[in-house]
């Protein structure tokens, strides 16, 4: 089932720089084991911003739930969620 | 080079609904021959609302403007737009 | 797999009040059956207003898809879909 | 009489953890008891983000909001309430 | 039981002109008999608008339903509604 | 004259707290003596929040401007005025 | 006492011109008039658009409302009111 | 040329508040000089706020610029410009 | 001087097609003139959308206002006017 | 291909301003730099704030992403991106 995730990062100007990257580079590793899982469908950057769009292809919604909430930027994300499903025009999914 | 478009489609109360058919009939058709030619990506429909998310991939942002606005149901579409670049975290595109 | 779904209901003031009256009592039966079917689960009045606040339980967004386009009066419906989860500190569901 | 309380967590990034935590686990504990005394009917998780949607059951105004203030976490929250009331297709409350 | 509802009036130009002024008539003795009756607390004329700012004292939610949808411009209305209740600084009610 | 106020009170979480609850105190105080002095004429608790809605009766706007920045609380308000005047169906003010 | 007025004036497509244009000439008329009178003390066009505007300077909410509902245009027009007093850093009013 | 600028104060609660009434009385001072130069033409105090609503009569947008950005205050303020000409309907300036 | 104007076209689904097509050539045909008069100095398309971002550069806002008026589609577009002046970091105009 | 660009800097009140006076200084110099290689097209200052709109020529979002993010003040702006193509009305671009 699929949703669409928007993720917006906002980091405080005085927040860690350090811990800041750190977080940045766990989140890449787990990004791309999401991937290779099949749950974390597509990733793209928004041009000119830290942020991107997602597609996951989760079992149902606690699943959605369980994966966002680890992300290691969680505390620092917007999060806007679209419910998606198979459009009639698509030729796949 | 890659855009996010969201469409919702708003068709006011006293439209002709016959002609809202056929123009949703060609719009679909529209969209499989676009689907093969690889410019529009991908389609989903978000769920309870008539209204898609889709990814393009076109050469610049004129033939993007060029294929929105020959789309059928142009003229009863609120469309966002969204430039996506690739993300580092990203396994494919 | 639980959505709360906020419906208001906007009339044109030059719509067809006969054909609007049909639609909701075609839109009350059909509540209670899918009430009945365990897909409708809670429906609320928003006091003041022509709208209410549902929980739906369904096996995917395709299925909610399905039913909130059936609705009699959807062409006429904003909808605002928030997908839920169980809560850690919830005694049930 | 019934509310509907949407509540959203909005914790400070400098704010002390630890508090937060026994704040949380404080919350959790209140909202069983509310949930066994019959004021709190409902809450589900918004999924993604640190929030909840919740149907309350009250005498009156007062007694939500004698209950909503004496939440561990209210300082933290972004709280919207709606009126309910019995929906004409509704099988139940 | 003490709620604040902003009533706006927004009538579309090629509405019914006669049709709207009885309506409106109606609507003025509704209110008297409802302050009378003492369900219709306040009712005070926002400056420079077609609209009021009233307080309604009401047994229940339901009952503020019943008033609201009854009221004869109710279907040209924007309604808002705040729920009150007794400040710790108020020498009344 | 009478005005419409709605004052919302945000405190920022790493504010001395002790302070808070003298400016508090000392509102209240005030609001009491500016209820006996007939310029406040209401105020209500808006549920669940550290929110009123309040109706001033006053000589112009520049009493309005002098009572309301003389709130303790006034540095930790978002205040929101709409100008009010009597309504053909009030009974009385 | 002073009020700003900001007034947008939105006409819908299928209004009747010839009657448009009265409203209008008898709105500057009018307009013209209240300045003489002392009670619109000042109005300015808003560039690119239908729009203006205006300092009032009136007894109280009741003539200021009073003359804002005898527009000709009245029907027409979005309004925002702005109570003013004197600024400290004023030469003048 | 006129501008209208409408200047929101928002000082964040743990500035310096002696070096703030410096920059506000500094502020004031000039506030004074522009109008005596015919360059800041009216002030009016926003009521219950702190805030103004301001007409500048300049040679240029640059100017304008230079005005607003050598205000004492210019950090701590949100600022709205409206282009503004002159009315068909106005007797003067 | 210069401004950015935003203009987004919205024409009703009722109105005359024909007349619309009018217009619109009329519209184009006096961008052309003023470009060559050097008061519209840019206008580009945005894309997905029939709307455009202008630059002028005219001599007030009284000529700025007569222009934008006096546009064929004036009626049915929606107008965000950005006051500009040189920027420091600018090689050229 | 072009993109409208609209910066605004948005400096904590708490930030080093030493700091901030060096990234701003990098941020001209750069800018000067992507103006002459052809990429920053235009910069103009929104009058009466630390803002600009700026037009972007570049080869496609990816480019434009790696400029926007690589500016000094980066971590300061707000970004909005409108992508445009060229105007029927156009003389040039």
């Amino acid at each position: 089932m699929l949703f669409q995730v928007a993720m917006t990062i906002r980091i405080p100007h005085d927040a860690d720089q350090v811990k800041i990257k750190q977080l940045s580079a766990a989140e890449i590793e787990l990004a791309r084991k999401l991937q290779h899982a099949g749950e974390w469908r597509h990733i793209w950057r928004v041009a000119g911003k830290w942020a991107n769009i997602s597609i996951f292809d989760v079992g149902d919604t606690a699943e959605l739930h369980e994966i966002l909430t680890s992300l290691p930027l969680f505390a620092y994300m917007d999060i806007t969620i679209t419910p998606l499903c198979a459009h009639p025009a698509s030729l796949g999914v």
